[in-house]
């Protein structure tokens, strides 16, 4: 059989284990999701539930809700299930009994790892490590991730200041009361738009949204503009270099101004697409010209793939559309990893960076198996197809409704599309979920595509029909 | 059967499960353990690394090494193992094939919860729920927890500031740039000794060890002395009051100071008993006078039980032994919870706490069941009488050698001991650890002794005997 026909056999299967369509019985939320929102709110705040799920019936691309609503799955919990609903490979590690200890007896890993972390470790994570990364730390979630890439990256600037890893008696003493030099003045440089988490630290970092960051005390770090480009970036391209440009010439005097005022950006940090802040783009350009500007200036470059990480935009990592051999001196990842963490650079290693979880070894024999099932069933490729094809259609869309959609845009199916004002994105996103097809927003009026890696060609066509519906009638 | 040969029954039956005593084959760690940790170190570091672990083989209060070392655990995980080693009632919740789809689909819990999530809670966290707290929230980690706990504080105190929670524009644009009044200048006060976490927030209120805070960025927060208690607390209760009355003094002075310096005090956080810092106590007068004067002030009180909470102190809570009816606003948790999060009083409620995971609900799962095997074998009292056990040990071989040994100490099986000094200390360590005995330290010279809730006394009899010895070896 020729590689169409395979093709055509493994889709066949995965319909068979799948559902063939939506199918909608009540409204969303449905009264059973009602009457349970309503028991939960007696126990915490219920303000961002949607509906309540019936995790057992789901399957691939189709989350099923407690009134038996089943939806095609365009969002995938906030972009973090990688293969779909119970993928029969991942039941698979759940029924070996060799696994059940991994879940029973979770270790300190930091101090008492089990015998095959080291196996486990060069299974999952480091058979997909980036270009110049061979170490590996764990974390239990994606903040947590860039929080200990952060004082990974302090650690290292001040090492580096000192010429050596021993803290003076001042260094010791002082940092028992939080004050410089022990706890040192040190900054990350981050993006306007960008989204790194909300823990204090990492909170510092993202200014994607008010709600996130509102009545939190912060740092006085240095927050430069990330580009606003025009789309399709290369129809653009003088105007767009232009952006970069001024961009990255603030960056520098931003780097220049807070070693000035005696805070200097010890990192900068950045996503390879900007997420939550609204699927921003910045071209391999930018990302190679702002690395020779951390180069440059002594500062540790973090690129942040927790939502870009883990193959949506068809490369296993985002920034391997930079083509570069030297990327980042580390990178941190989460949600569809399944477990939270981050590789980097021999140089940034540092011993002090410990907790008592470090991460869940269960979580990595999962990573495991859906690194298994990204082979063995060419998931990257398979992105890559219905990426086309996704974009492809909202082109054809945003031609179609000029006044209602712009800006399409995205790699492999980690796509979006702005919409003309927030209330009509709003009423958009509700009515597609009227009629099966889950998605989500981000940024101030866009719709973001996180469809799971198992989102094939067939169910891009499914989406796009539902959704030109929806837009007819919004126009 | 009465009660007494009840207990002796099920004593029985756990001897049977479990092994009868530790059987040490090599030096610890021994060649395999060296091996892996080689290994290992190829991926990230491996400075603190003890030894590996074949979990499978682990039983009840016995952890067993990759080199067929099988020793008695006296710290389990860093006080992270409630009820032993492979449980039969956890593997229980593994096999329920109803319980699979939790593990292998991790939903976005704030967004789209499981149909049975409100249920687990009831039936696992609400439970337990301290006194004067019926909500409660999941996080992945310790850390997370606090730093989120922090974050409620901060709204809470913010709009009761506003006397309303809506923000001004101001707030709304300040807050983007990391500047107050978006960002306020507030500030939580802890104790030198304190540990809440390492995330950058945690660690501003952390003050246990130098090495937790170097290099890493701090916010200038006020700090408190914990008392000094000598021990044990009822022979000293007069030198002791004085101390705690200075301390208390300390802490209304320094809430006038940062209120006065412009960064007022929106929550005071502390331990039940300061756990790695040395496992250093305060008398329930002290913590009540403290809560007074958190009310009195208008600052939050949150209680930390990440290391003290899920029964080892005898009660479930550490600050049960206060008893208030009305300890505190926040108290968080995690290790033996085996799930993270915190309590908190209905005004501290914020929509603004968010995350993907929210925590995890296959945790909750083995919590539920957790508390069923508490209950079910009366844990709480075994571990009551364990320690009194313990603690009676302690006091004996303190008398015996009275230039090695000073102030033991405890609730419940939650004990420690000062060593003379900290390179005796750290001997102890090994050569107990040697003989099959594996203990923790804390603070500059403490051992702390933290065992599962099935630590019984012939278990602690096993342990004194183990010590003893250790101890002539070091007289």
């Amino acid at each position: 059989p020729d590689r169409e026909e395979l093709s055509k056999a493994a889709a066949k299967t995965q319909m068979e284990f799948e559902y063939d369509g939506p199918s909608m019985k009540t409204e969303v939320p449905g009264p059973r999701s009602k009457e349970l929102t309503k028991q939960l709110g007696e126990i915490q705040n219920v303000g961002a539930i949607n509906f309540f799920c019936n995790y057992e019936e789901s399957r691939g691309n189709y989350l099923v809700d407690v009134d038996g609503n089943r939806m095609l799955d365009v969002y995938t919990q906030i972009s973090s299930i990688p293969i779909g609903y119970n993928h029969p490979s991942l039941i698979k590690v759940m029924s070996n009994p060799n696994n059940m200890s991994a879940f029973v007896n979770r270790p300190a890993l930091g101090i008492m790892p089990p015998e095959n972390f080291p196996e486990k470790l060069a299974e999952s994570l480091l058979s997909v490590a980036p270009s110049g990364m061979s170490r590996v730390q764990t974390m239990a979630c994606g903040s947590c991730s860039n929080e200990n890439a952060y004082k990974a990256m302090f650690i290292w600037y001040r090492n580096k200041e000192r010429g050596h890893n021993i803290p003076s008696d001042e260094d010791v003493s002082s940092c028992m009361i939080n004050q410089s030099p022990g706890c040192p003045d040190f900054s990350i440089l981050s993006f306007m738009g960008g989204f790194h988490g909300r823990t204090m630290g990492c909170l510092a970092t993202t200014h994607s949204k008010a709600i996130h960051k509102l009545d939190v005390p912060s740092f006085d770090w240095p927050i430069a503009p990330f580009p606003k480009l025009k789309y399709p970036l290369e129809e653009f391209t003088r105007e767009n270099a232009q952006e970069e440009a001024r961009c990255l010439e603030e960056v520098e005097d931003l780097i220049v101004q807070w070693r000035q005022k005696g805070r200097p950006v010890a990192g900068i940090v950045i996503e390879p697409i900007q997420a939550e802040g609204g699927d921003n783009h910045a071209t391999p350009d930018f990302f190679k010209k702002l690395r020779n500007i951390a180069h440059k200036h002594g500062s540790a470059f973090h690129v942040d793939e927790v939502q870009t990480g883990g193959g949506a935009t068809g490369k296993f990592w985002a920034h391997e559309h930079w083509g570069m051999d030297d990327p980042a001196d580390i990178v941190s990842f989460s949600k569809k990893m399944l477990t939270g963490g981050f590789y980097h650079k021999d140089e940034l290693q540092a011993y002090r960076i410990f907790n008592t979880w470090m991460g869940d070894p269960s979580k990595n024999l999962f990573l495991a198996e859906v690194l298994n099932v990204i082979r063995r069933e060419n998931l990257l490729e398979e992105v890559t197809r219905s990426g086309k094809t996704l974009l492809q259609g909202l082109y054809q869309l945003q031609d179609q409704y000029p006044n209602l959609l712009s800006s399409a845009r995205g790699q492999g199916t980690f796509c979006a599309i702005d919409i003309r004002d927030d209330a009509t994105r709003n009423s958009i996103l509700l009515k597609a979920r009227d009629k099966g097809v889950l998605l989500g927003g981000c940024g101030d009026r866009s719709i973001r595509f996180r469809p799971a890696l198992v989102f094939k060609e067939y169910h891009v066509h499914m989406f796009l029909n539902v959704f030109s519906d929806v837009l007819a009638e919004h126009n």
